[in-house]
């Protein structure tokens, strides 16, 4: 069976800083139609950086939407099309000051498909050395350096919640 | 440090047939202010249904955000506040066909917490049997049964997108 549905109009309802909200109407698969909010997103970055002595970076910080201090990768949105790469060494120096010698490429997510285009690159960084920390000016962060062992316990216990935060793990592990 | 940011105003932007777009200002822990855009979900659930020869039901489905045909877990958006687990065995039956014996908790992830309250309940089904398929009129969906091992390699070879999908993975081997 063909499941494409075919867009017929779309309409902005809302644009944000970052984020655009537009309403399409589509033609589905058996020739009706339906009505599609999609929320489009920049996407962005996440990096699980690993120390030699089995501990991961993580960065504690409030996330309004939820009202919670979360524990995540360190990340960051693309800006204009950035290359996903880049984007992660940057974000990883600017939140946690660390470089990597070794930046390699995991995955990408799609975060949300049923409503959001967003996709968060997911890399591993390794050989971590002392770069600079520079962030902007509505983001406040601790950085947290945690044992793996004690990072699964973390979720399986349900203290880290974040899905790009558990989803790296299923690479580390596969 | 705190690191809680405290609404000053906030905004109803768009409403959509499942979600509202918030625009807030707030205040944040340096007492400066700044604007964030929420985009309010309902939720949903998903469930990992895993059959005794180490395969696992994936459902195929267009997914218009994206413009992709995604392989991803049995999932639907939460009903009213609907209890999780109600809403995973009914949609997990809707989609599949398929009830359970044994539907068991994993965790429960938020898909994009910086600018979204969406939160999934993941759910291990085990002890399969046939129910009653009843999808909503917009839905079409192909059931594919998978082997773990491909599952996995499926994953590995970015062929499987799907975040919460993905990470279903990392609960099922933690």
């Amino acid at each position: 069976m063909n499941l494409e549905e075919k867009t017929i109009e779309e309409d902005l309802k809302y644009e944000g800083s970052f984020i655009k909200v537009i309403k399409q109407v589509v033609k589905l698969p058996n020739g009706n139609t339906s009505t599609r909010d999609i929320v489009r997103h920049p996407g962005g970055v996440a990096v699980a950086a690993l120390f030699d002595d089995d501990t991961i970076l993580l960065v504690e910080q409030y996330r309004k939407p939820i009202d919670k201090v979360t524990l995540e990768l360190p990340a960051g949105k693309r800006e204009n099309g950035e290359d996903p790469k880049i984007c992660g060494i940057r974000e990883l120096e600017e939140e946690t000051g660390l470089k990597a010698e070794k930046f390699e490429f995991l995955g990408k997510i799609a975060i949300s498909p049923g409503f959001c285009d967003e996709y968060i690159y997911l890399y591993k960084a390794e050989g971590l050395y002392k770069g600079q920390i520079n962030r902007d000016d509505d983001e406040f962060i601790n950085v947290k350096k945690i044992k793996i062992t004690e990072f699964k316990e973390m979720i399986r216990r349900g203290e880290i919640t974040d899905a790009k935060t558990i989803a790296v793990l299923s690479y580390l592990e596969i």
